[in-house]
């Protein structure tokens, strides 16, 4: 057990406040509901950002802002977007001294504000497809909250494509979705199951919502990315006609897709453990730090030294790797290599007086304990090899612990049962009906997490009305 | 004369929204005061974030998030800051649907509530310095709007620092502005005079606030950046102390320093022409675009494939720049090199028929409209040569500009009639008081824009009070 921080076994819930607290990733601010991202926080979400960024170019993507401010009038043109939406408003009633003609909702999400821009912008089919993404703060008033996973402001990126068919835009939220899942297991080290939402779990204003879904360590799911299929929807409400290549004028097809700060919380829920933060190296902001190591005063200004050197050859010869060199003269290593296991940086490089003398590091994973003794010609390589080791065993490490804890029920009991002893996506048959999910929901808090793209084809009956079905879905208790 | 735009001589002020609309940088929404940044202009915010944020880091600064919700009694913790600000705020009342305790002010800048979380994480000199900076949005109330160089809401970066020393944040605050000016001059291609404000132009709660000002084409000025020493008003004001090394308490000095949007205005402003933008390399979202050309219908095959391939070459020799292939077959090429001139494109690249067979190309400058041939094989390299011809020209030619434009005046009769007639930047003796300030601004709309660094001892008399003064200030007009 690590100073500072609380067991899981104990209280998981404390545990990661803890983990949060002791990373300084974020903290509490005094005003309601709001965090503040600390710089060790933020640099995961600059990383996560440039991965994000990079595959969304790739993919024909740009950039724009559109404004913090959507006018009350926005809001009502759609109407399962406003009834979804509105409640959770911020709104601004003043600006400038004077009360404001028509009240200013703080973006929730800004499907509105954008496609009233892109009724100006879309004349035809030439002017197809529209693909922007934009980075920003999103406000949605919330009465519980926690660091990272449920805040009232939180940031996020938004991508809002038009388009000219409907087989384009499905073609893109599927193609949004694969982005998120390929993100989430190449990047975060974190597997999801890919699938559609049920229509009452469906983004307000969509006709479909695809999702990824992935399990925390407490055997409770998190939406991590969502991308929606709108279809003519926004283009109806906010009249956006484009020509055809036919000439004929058609409402414009649309999509949505994005992810949050949120994927923080569920990075540190997924990897970390008793000591604190664990980090996959694709996203770390430290890859590896540097410790030299002395016993008598008179050995301070020696190591410093070398570890310096040492420092300076490992930057120069691997200059895809972020090290960092921690030698401070006033900390004992111990409390050092506490601090750095607390803030998840993936590999520990001992340098001591004998090393020095061997010409070898002792190297330490995060994530295992595991350590080995390297010879210092050697060292750049085998960090390297170590950081795909981690990447990989990470990944290996929560897929096992996803299968381990997702099982196949066919009766309510048992579902029931089993839920409340030991959480997990529990993969059963509903009737289809959102009275069922209901009922579920009220009676277990699970809902249903997703309808897998793979779900095999499979007559059975619902485990709670035994009304026919076709394939399993996937329930659980999330965040 | 390009098609949508009005020439500079007729209407700078319709020619700056012209250049910007056939550019398609940005375009007015209709939310009062608020722009949308189109993928064109944010596509230079992103070059402008990429190099400041290089730069911030490379200097021992690191990223952040604070809340874009500040509780009204922040504000009204700093008695000047609250008096500059409050009265151009916007203020949420209501959240969830309910009427707020306290109401909550979108940030106008963040001081208030980073220095109210400095008080938590800063205890002793260890603790020190902080050197924190955010990118974020932020809303100043404005009546009277224009595209990046005046809207509601805004982009910047904000950097907010603290320190164990006076001399300490002085020299952040000197560092920070010393940036900003070799961003301006190395990368916006755009001289700056680098000084200070007189109290009447300080930050609201500053004790001194730096600058650097630019001068446009109409020969008015721009502050391009401001950096502010605090002193230890916030600290007082957020009742932040640490222990010194000595173990006594006192506050913490503090600065803050940013730039916004407004960067992309007065990069339109230094360069572009009748024909549209014009970009310093550096910034360009394109470097060079390639035009493939045809007379007749049976070429444009062959002259795509081999336009295709050039620019394959292009990219695989000449990885640091950005190429843009322009091979629709729908337009034109007259068409498309006016397209492109009034995106700013740097270089233009012309392959005809002619020049395939003599393996050659035609290359037009955007800024001169020089054309040059260049065989195919020192292509990649001629390129990038002219790059750096064009940054250090548009460099050359702004400075020119900005000198013809600089006056040394002696007496106030002469200052009005120069000013009136060619406006620019008037190097004039001033009394030191903000009575004679006031006066000329009232009289002329010009205000004492920066005090700078160098300017020499001279003693002289103030040319509007006839009072001794020691030393040259800077007048204009401005943005």
């Amino acid at each position: 057990m690590s100073k500072g921080i609380t067991p899981r076994s104990e209280d998981y819930s404390r545990w990661y406040g803890d983990v949060i607290a002791r990373a300084e990733l974020a903290d509490h601010s005094p005003v309601r509901g709001c965090m503040v991202i600390r710089p060790h926080g933020y640099a995961i979400w600059e990383n996560m950002q440039r991965v994000l960024d990079g595959m969304f170019k790739e993919t024909g993507h740009q950039n724009a802002y559109f404004p913090l401010f959507i006018p009350e009038s926005f809001m009502k043109k759609e109407a399962e977007h406003v009834e979804g939406f509105a409640p959770e408003c911020a709104v601004v009633t003043h600006g400038g001294g004077k009360l404001l003609e028509e009240p200013l909702y703080i973006r929730p999400t800004s499907e509105t504000v954008i496609w009233d821009m892109y009724r100006k912008w879309i004349m035809s089919y030439r002017d197809l497809p529209i693909l922007i993404n934009q980075w920003a703060n999103v406000v949605r008033w919330e009465m519980r909250t926690r660091l990272f996973l449920r805040t009232t402001e939180f940031l996020w990126q938004e991508g809002h494509t038009a388009h000219a068919t409907e087989a384009e835009a499905e073609e893109e939220a599927h193609r949004m979705l694969a982005i998120y899942a390929r993100f989430a297991e190449e990047y975060m080290a974190s597997p999801v199951i890919q699938g559609v939402k049920t229509d009452s779990e469906r983004f307000a204003g969509a006709v479909r919502t695809y999702c990824i879904e992935a399990l925390m360590q407490d055997a409770r799911a998190l939406q991590a990315g969502t991308s929606h299929f709108l279809g003519q929807n926004f283009a109806r409400a906010f009249d956006v006609t484009f020509q055809n290549a036919k000439g004929e004028r058609d409402f414009v097809w649309a999509t949505s897709w994005g992810v949050t700060t949120r994927l923080i919380g569920a990075l540190i829920m997924i990897h970390s453990d008793d000591k604190g933060l664990v980090l996959p190296p694709r996203l770390a902001p430290i890859h590896a730090v540097l410790i030299p190591i002395w016993m008598k005063d008179e050995q301070v200004e020696r190591m410093r030294g070398a570890a310096g050197a040492l420092y300076e050859r490992l930057v120069g010869a691997n200059p895809h790797l972020r090290f960092k060199l921690d030698d401070r003269p006033e900390h004992k290593p111990g409390w050092k290599f506490a601090e750095w296991e607390q803030r998840g940086v993936p590999v520990r490089i001992e340098l001591g007086p004998r090393d020095l003398e061997a010409r070898q590091v002792v190297l330490v994973r995060r994530d295992t304990g595991a350590k080995e003794t390297v010879s210092e010609d050697g060292l750049p390589e085998r960090i390297s090899v170590l950081m795909e080791d981690i990447q990989r065993d990470l990944f290996q490490k929560a897929r096992e612990f996803r299968d381990a804890h997702s099982h196949r029920v066919d009766d309510y009991e048992t579902f029931k049962k089993k839920l409340e002893a030991e959480g997990g996506f529990y993969f059963a048959h509903w009737d289809g009906t959102p009275e069922t999910e209901a009922k579920v929901k009220e009676e277990t808090k699970a809902t249903i997490r997703v309808i897998p793209f793979d779900a095999p084809e499979e007559s059975g009956r619902c485990m709670v009305t035994g009304r026919p079905s076709s394939r399993r879905v996937v329930w659980a208790r999330a965040y």
